[in-house]
């Protein structure tokens, strides 16, 4: 009698067993998985360590999930920025799609000087032709309209260097950051320059992040009935430049709380990183630092996309941890070997 | 050896039906809870069964986690918008406490109606007097410092009829809906006229609604240093306001996905519930209508606060849900018996 009891408690025991052993195959993998593409180094020991502090309760620097809020910059920080800014090459593509509407172009700055594949000639044109050529591209149609000519061009559009689409012109490490700090309870936002409606598209599949945790520059949109149909026109007037001194208005109108965590690789996020560091708890700040001309550019102080100038000198006495991509990643992009 | 075994089947077997019971507990438990201050009828029956259909796969009427977004407006849907918008009494009694620092609004309206306690005088001043009014209320300190202000207001402010704080002028039924729609899964955020400086600061608390799905009327906010400390100044300069047609805007700017789920209760809630409806899958809205002079107010064509006329004309038409709060709510407020 002893024997059949004990074949039962025996049934249960395989049960648990079975149980523990998956647990543990779950640990294992976990700990295996988690930026398995930054090199082990102070980097990697760094991040580690804040959001094992920020998520231990009982800790003096445990931070409730509520709170635990984290903002990317996007442009050289998730996704690289050169040899030009993403939305720069979708722009330089609309001219070429919308010119034949547009005759007056062969004799207008910067169109002209697109049409012509002459980069130069359109970096002369400054921030008025950028912002004239922004319009050209991005007004005009309803946001439905807009969202699906973007999608298209992600689809069809190829980076100049490396001919990949620019949606896997992501950085590993920081994907795997991403995944890392939702999976420790952290919400992660974009807060970049970008057109927030240029981003959208494509921030759920390549970061996990959905369109309302995207922040980033806007244009009065309107409301309209087209055959009794409600549409929002996309007016060429700027509503909000996300960059720089905005980046910590643009956080406080979206979220209304201030991020414990931020990451940028730019003095475009210069007050962003300020702004974070300056919170009453625990905080976190990094830099992406492109120093790896090989694999993806190498660049900081005298560039014209993403110059770093400000923010690394300060960055060792305000303690915002600079990220080496030569030495701190093992791997930059999806499609590496 | 047969009643060992059978020992042992029992305990587990008990184990089972303890968890069966446990199970059937929650699940009656809910069954009760659910809308329970909404009366039997068909506005409970219309909302249940869209949210049945809508969190149902396999049916055609299917919806994605990721697209249950609902959206609120707040003052007159949420909570009382009577005898004034709530964030008007704010203004009223922040001018009573800023006025020794301003001699000269002795003489100026529409602060000398205000001081006089003349509320037809404040009236009188029209939407430029209204704009002065939040301009010298709402601008010219941090939003750390008007975080602070509010939340200090809403601790001691009560309402002008029923003595109670303003955050507790919620309505039970609509909290019940809030809660309904995320426990299946919807994401819930509020798209209101109001200040969202304003709101966040009960948000929360009142509605379980955090400051991240609050969408309101903005001022603009300026980065700034004070003794190298990085703080946002909030200027006497309207950034948007999100009220009427501006509502999509904000839905489009904010969240960048159409809502499926929208309920509002005045004519600046018309082009909202238009643009939720327009959406191509399910969706639904509904028109809280103060039909109860007894519990609450009865007003909506001729309103000052809140008029309801061409979204209520139209309400048939596009089967919007129409719900009479004297019949379709069995309690108003939380304070209730």
């Amino acid at each position: 009698m002893r024997m059949h009891a004990h074949r039962s408690d025996t049934r249960l025991a395989s049960l648990v067993l079975a149980f523990l052993l998956l647990i543990a195959a779950a640990n294992s993998v976990f700990a295996q998985e988690v930026l398995s593409s930054w090199s082990d180094g102070a980097a990697k020991t760094r991040i580690m360590a804040f959001v094992k502090a920020t998520t231990t309760e009982g800790t003096d620097r445990y931070v409730a999930p509520d709170d635990r809020i984290a903002v990317f910059d996007n442009d050289g920080t998730l996704w690289s920025e050169q040899p030009f800014y993403f939305q720069l090459g979708f722009m330089l593509d609309r001219v070429k799609v919308l010119a034949p509407q547009h005759p007056e172009w062969k004799a207008k700055e910067p169109f002209k000087s697109i049409l012509a594949g002459d980069l130069a000639g359109v970096a002369k044109s400054g921030e008025k032709g950028i912002v004239e050529l922004g319009m050209a591209t991005h007004a005009g149609m309803t946001t439905d309209e807009f969202a699906k000519i973007v999608t298209d061009w992600f689809a069809t559009a190829r980076h100049p260097k490396t001919g990949k689409p620019y949606n896997e012109m992501t950085f590993v490490p920081m994907r795997e950051l991403l995944d890392y700090l939702r999976a420790n309870g952290f919400r992660t936002y974009i807060v970049s320059g970008g057109g927030v409606e240029f981003m959208r598209p494509m921030t759920e599949k390549a970061y996990g992040i959905p369109a309302e945790q995207v922040i980033g520059s806007t244009i009065v949109t309107q409301y309209d009935l087209v055959d009794d149909v409600p549409v929002l026109r996309r007016l060429p007037k700027i509503d909000f430049i996300d960059d720089g001194p905005g980046k910590p208005s643009g956080i406080n109108k979206f979220i209304g709380r201030r991020p414990i965590f931020v990451a940028g690789n730019s003095d475009g996020d210069y007050e962003m990183l300020r702004w974070v560091t300056a919170g009453k708890g625990p905080s976190f700040a990094m830099i992406v630092h492109h120093t790896d001309a090989t694999r993806e550019y190498a660049y900081d102080r005298k560039s014209a996309f993403g110059k770093l100038d400000k923010a690394l000198d300060e960055a060792a006495q305000r303690n915002w941890l600079v990220v080496d991509m030569k030495d701190d990643w093992k791997k930059i992009y999806p499609f590496e070997q």
